[in-house]
């Protein structure tokens, strides 16, 4: 019972806040005391982390977030020549463009999340590449340091740590969030689309309505509401999210839920245009196919949102039991909180090189960034495709710097960077439900080119993202996902 | 837009409790008002619900529950003959036995989770058949009619609502709870493993401990302590969860946690022998397997339970990140405050037809239920195996008295009940991990028979389970999960 005693002993250690001796003298992870430009707010104790790499050490790539630019740059990055750290609030990407078909069950949670260990392995292997579950809480460029503190989403496992990284380059890729456009009470009651915790609250709330509609003595008004499902903003997640439920309604709430199906509506909230980025004749169909499965579009402007209805502009009450707000997205608190100069919008700014030209060695990437003024480009837009091509860009940028020796902190000054980054627009798909979709392979608004819709073009859509789903494992669960769908309906089990 | 202009008349009416209609006049739901003995507490509105069932009606049979013993009596139910109403907090069965599979990724969640609307589809498409979310708060036997409130998870969708509902038959069928033993902090800091949900919750708390205790500055001690998983009760559930763990570890964390791998830990305390209902030389192997695979087998009471330890009777300290509490099952408060004759341990008593004695159409089967002392009948133990056999035998129980004209509320008192339930076991099961597996085919600790374990008892668990769970969407489900976990092994997103 050696093992056992062993195990006791460090019960008298409790919580004790010393420090690993693996992270003060034997290792490359060395402290970083008394910075003194660093508070750390209530906790008294010297913060730890990971200090500036040595000479025998391969140089640091620090990635600040695990959306679609940040993961396929950790995808493209060569760990031979460097080591990374990512540091985000969640452990997996979100493969977005498929995030509404969870909503409903039509795909499974986990087939549109893939671990960032399968991403990039030497994050979970190398002895110098990590990931943390953390949030960067501040940055000081000229010591090359980022601040973080670990998310514990209130588990009382382990008090939030704070602790800081020394990068040799760090990739600003902390994505955007959803903007309410400052309407009081969207945060409260309206649930987002951008997460898969996001989507397992919508899925749980439709069905927890389906069910309390059919309770005894519920009024006919008040049923109404519960199953008044109201999505705002008409873009792609919008259309694709209200296509989806329309298809969930007519094939699977129609069977399952005879009781309380007539009750059961979508409306679909839009201050302009939906698609508004797609051809006109696209746009018509998208609008008949909705219309003819039942989503009702209006025109509207969202003034208020309260508990249980929001009022348009224009005074109209809208009840509702389900709100989704998908009405794209602004600056994150924490890229408004940097010191740094701002693109048009309030993202970061960067160069042609994605380079924030006003410190070294730092570049932002995907909806956090985009191009400074000077620079005279257009800003992007907030495209899970511009990010992807950003990640790659980057990696490729670094792996050639990494490649002629700048891979270290403020060694790359004078180097020739080569081609600057250009985003070539490869097109735009949206699903509209009952197996059609748009295609639009047009450059942009005004160019000419292909644009198709209906059931090839949806058959092109489901064929693209199956290809596109980073893992062999994740495809397979898709494959198997719309096939399971197809054949059984969707699963309605509220867990 | 008339449609929009009679949607949000509809927000004039906002949360009014005016009665429906349906259920005042047109419908077999009328209102069952000022039964004097129903407290509605802080709410003022006279209670609705169903009504007694009219002649031109199918007699009603009210089911509580929707474990093992309610839905094997759903699925049972001739529906020509009945309608059907569940009343149950959740709206799915959990098939349990593959539970502890799913708090590592070996299965997913809603492989073991089969909606009830599976089970008996008539509750989702039937008129007069129901499933209402929502908890039994009393039962007025003599008026046959049970009270319920909504279950809503603190959602604001709508406010907790209170109905009765009058049955012709009722089963008790709700099942038991996790016995603490009144052990101070196990409700507040173990994690149950009954529920989808308790799985859920445990799997998340295991990645994110495995992720904390690769933050820099985290002490020695912190990342044992953090990486040390508990589990007390040495039964079925908490043998087979500790398999799966190491299982999970030495495939999974060693692959995609290395900088923590030689930190990870398990531990199964229990206070007896493990498997204690198994064969000695099964108990034996399954005690070799374990240690084998790194499981520690600790002796010893749990005394308290504190938020980063638990300490034992003989003063021992043992620290934890990560607590599973598996040590059987005790009367839930429902159950306790049914003023009713009761069984040895609490258990609702039943006669050998599993019929409540002292009321009329009133059965209890499953965990919630035991034989009256008067039967002679031992009690049984809470296994799955007994509360489908019972279920399955009420079915046909009630089958054949609703057959004889004998559906309706006090119309079977004299009637004949044929063959009283007898349970025969048909042998236990549990897996140790590592594709190795124990099946006991005595019917009894004493009697002679079959007793395997191994490779071939692994393969016979897996075969058995893929027959039984009831769908043919989970049966699939289930075998492509156990098939990619052995291709791609386990998936480790933090969702």
């Amino acid at each position: 019972m050696t093992w056992f005693r062993n195990l006791i002993k460090l019960s008298t250690l409790k919580n004790s806040r010393q420090l690993d001796p693996k992270f003060t003298a034997t290792s490359p992870l060395t402290l970083i005391a008394s910075l003194s430009q660093f508070s750390t707010g209530t906790d008294a104790s010297p913060c730890a982390g990971l200090g500036p790499t040595k000479a025998d050490e391969k140089p640091r790539v620090v990635v600040l977030g695990s959306g679609w630019a940040g993961c396929r740059l950790m995808k493209g990055i060569d760990t031979k020549l460097y080591d990374v750290v990512c540091v985000s609030p969640r452990n997996h990407m979100v493969f977005t463009p498929l995030l509404a078909s969870t909503c409903v069950g039509t795909l499974e949670f986990r087939s549109v999340a893939e671990p960032i260990g399968r991403i990039q392995p030497a994050i979970s292997r190398e002895p110098g590449s990590y990931f943390f579950l953390a949030n960067c809480t501040g940055l000081d460029p000229h010591n090359h340091v980022v601040q973080c503190q670990t998310v514990t989403n209130g588990a009382d496992t382990l008090d939030p740590w704070k602790f800081n990284i020394s990068y040799d380059k760090l990739i600003i890729a902390s994505g955007a969030e959803a903007s309410t456009f400052g309407i009081k009470g969207v945060k409260e009651h309206a649930i987002f689309l951008r997460e898969v915790h996001h989507a397992q609250e919508i899925r749980r709330k439709l069905l927890l309505n389906l069910m309390l509609s059919d309770v005894p003595g519920i009024t006919e008004e008040e049923k109404s509401r519960l199953l008044h499902c109201v999505v705002v903003g008409g873009g792609p997640t919008g259309v694709e999210f209200s296509g989806e439920l329309s298809d969930f309604i007519i094939r699977d709430v129609h069977q399952r839920y005879a009781h309380v199906k007539d009750y059961i509506n979508v409306t679909l909230i839009e201050a302009n245009e939906i698609l508004s980025s797609f051809d006109d004749r696209l746009r018509r169909y998208a609008t008949k196919q909705l219309t003819k499965s039942g989503v009702r579009l209006v025109r509207g402007i969202v003034k208020d949102v309260q508990p249980q209805k929001i009022i348009l502009t224009d005074g109209t009450d809208v009840p509702y039991g389900l709100l989704v707000w998908s009405t794209g997205v602004g600056p994150s608190p924490f890229v408004s909180s940097l010191e740094l100069p701002k693109a048009p919008g309030g993202r970061l700014g960067v160069d042609e090189w994605l380079r924030l030209p006003s410190v070294q060695d730092v570049f932002s990437i995907g909806d956090c960034s985009g191009f400074l003024e000077s620079t005279g480009k257009p800003t992007l837009p907030a495209l899970a495709q511009v990010a992807e091509r950003q990640g790659k860009y980057v990696a490729n940028l670094l792996n050639r710097i990494g490649k002629s020796g700048g891979g270290r902190a403020n060694s790359a000054k004078e180097m020739e960077l080569g081609e600057p980054f250009v985003y070539k627009h490869l097109g735009s798909m949206a699903t509209v439900g009952r197996y059609k979709a748009l295609v639009d392979l047009r450059q942009s608004k005004e160019a000419k080119g292909l644009a198709l819709a209906g059931f090839v073009s949806w058959f092109i859509w489901r064929s693209a993202y199956l290809t596109r789903v980073i893992s062999w494992r994740n495809r397979f669960y898709v494959a198997i996902n719309w096939a399971t769908t197809f054949v059984f309906g969707r699963d309605i089990s509220r867990i």
